[in-house]
């Protein structure tokens, strides 16, 4: 299997090499040859090549099996011409990932470190559907001395495809999907909601199925997010929603997530940022990493008893308290990878 | 002075009168000819005349000194070819009201009614000031067979006449603005940030002034909110952001907001929606529209004394836990009304 690694920026190097170190561990210990080679992105690529997603990291992700990448971004690239985040845009869009899955269970021993009550955030279990390749972040911009414009646009095919994939999802899990859009004023979203409804009607009857305005649904996830399983939503919507909803199990490091297209390969990353204050300090939570790692496994390579034995370790140490300073623990990058480790072995 | 009453739709009625009510007992106390006329807005104007906003209401809005709206929409126009909501965007944009303000302020008894920590939510003070006449609301709209597109737009003027409102009014607070937006991502936030900015080093240099994106924020505002004062930032992202935080305070059914343009009568309205589902039951909290009333005497009456008279009316009541029942209360809205006209006087 070859995996393609993205480092990136800020404390990406660091998380990216943990995740790295647990699935050479996997590959040792379940008998898989896992090829990894490191690509530039980001403001790293901006300082190496002047570009945010050279020609060569291109090429080798669209090539590989999967990608694991770690964070871009940082002050240091502000303002500049060239930003990192372009970098992860242009990827996304050239191996046509549509779909990015954010998972999120509030683990119980944890559910005290939340902003929220515990009896509000206690069980929480839900899984984030954002659409990635459309929206404002891809259609047409203009500036002019007078001021400035975004497009926003989706296609009937665009919502289709994720809207599948978040149906399928549901009916693995508790059949139940809340789509998110603001029909009452955009004209993106009363086509959003036309076609999740057909498509629920058509293929996924047996699946129950409601709309929300997001407006309400940035409350509601606060008041009662134990209440949704699957959520659907567009790339802008998602963005907000699936931060917003980081915060509730305690810390944002723990969390994993997976961009997938409708085949090749998928790319894996943790839901925080770059972190340049904390960047180079092993004090960096490497789980949202390994938990990608986990997912890569899953939803790539097929490799699923070998994505549950990560999945299982992470939890033993976290209930175990062995971790880094962002949960509470006194374990740095380095410490916190090896007690995953341990608990693998 | 001539108020203009917009009942709207749901709960809007009810909670209406309640304002009316109190502000009549204000007029009486203070010596003031409160002039109230009642106009239809939203699905109550569509079902009389087939418009959600017939221009007899637009005409009296505008030669009006203010207005007080209760809500619109609800289930029974929905997929109808004129919407509620309409109703709402429209005299927004009649009236020139290009500043929603929607200030928030967690009380003491009421801490524990959060879904957030008492730690993290209590003492919580700011206000939001969310651009209300541009962005994706009123941008051009297509559709065609293959898909939809919503443009957003921004002029610098816009974001001038804005930006200088929500420092204003960080002068007479703890000097602080937070301005949000997604300049990653989006042209008109760059433009955002650059005119924010520009305008800020020109006029406001002694206030601070700090940008964050919009998905952090959606963070932060539930990981830390006592760390803002003015937030100050578009429509669309105003919209989310501002529901989000109005589950902190225990109740959406406090909060107030005013709307406000360049020069003429303001438009003043609770937060929440129609409720449908509690309508004409004697349910509602007339709270958060007899809030908008003391913002209406405030801002476009300039009856500062008799705006403090009704707030601090409120918080009496508050603090004597004479509450409706989404506050664990067992009052009713005309009684909860009646304990507010007995704090006034
Ligand atoms: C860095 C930025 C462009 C990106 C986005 O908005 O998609 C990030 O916030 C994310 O959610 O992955
Ligand atoms: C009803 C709707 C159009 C409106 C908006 O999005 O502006 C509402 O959510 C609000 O915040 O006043």
């Amino acid at each position: 299997y070859t995996i393609v690694l993205l480092p990136g920026d800020g404390v990406g190097p660091e998380v990216t090499r943990a995740a790295r170190d647990v699935l050479s561990v996997i590959g040792d210990f379940y008998g898989h040859d896992f090829q990894f080679t490191e690509h530039l992105i980001g403001g790293a690529a901006i300082d190496e090549t002047g570009e945010p997603l050279p020609e060569a990291t291109r090429a080798a992700c669209v090539a590989a099996d999967a990608v694991l990448l770690g964070a871009v971004g940082g002050p240091k690239w502000d303002g500049g011409k060239a930003r990192p985040e372009q970098g992860l845009l242009a990827i996304r869009k050239a191996m046509g990932l549509f779909a990015n899955l954010r998972p999120l269970q509030v683990s119980p021993v944890l559910a005290h470190r939340s902003p929220l009550k515990k009896e509000i955030v206690e069980g929480v279990d839900l899984i984030v559907f954002r659409e990635l390749t459309g929206g404002v972040y891809f259609g047409e911009k203009t500036r002019d001395d007078k001021g400035a414009t975004d497009l926003c646009e989706y296609t009937v095919v665009e919502i289709e495809r994720v809207a599948r994939a978040a149906f399928h999802t549901a009916r693995q899990r508790r059949g139940k999907v809340t789509s998110v859009d603001k029909a009452n004023v955009m004209e993106t979203s009363r086509l959003w909601r036309e076609v999740v409804t057909r498509i629920h009607a058509e293929e996924f009857p047996e699946i129950q199925l409601e709309h929300a305005l997001v407006d309400s649904m940035a409350m509601h996830l606060i008041r009662k997010p134990r209440e949704y399983d699957v959520i659907l939503t567009e790339n802008m919507f998602g963005d907000i929603l699936s931060d917003e909803i980081s915060v509730l199990g305690g810390s944002i490091g723990l969390l994993p997530s997976a961009s997938l297209g409708a085949e090749g390969p998928g790319l894996f990353e943790p839901i925080h940022g770059s972190a340049p204050d904390i960047a180079g300090q092993d004090l960096a939570n490497p789980v949202g990493t390994i938990l990608s790692a986990a997912l890569l496994l899953r939803h790539s390579l097929k490799l699923e008893d070998e994505a549950d034995s990560i999945e299982a370790a992470v939890a033993a140490v976290l209930a175990a308290g062995a971790v880094t300073a962002d949960l509470g623990g006194e374990l740095g990058t380095r410490a916190a990878t090896e007690a995953v480790i341990d608990a693998i072995r």
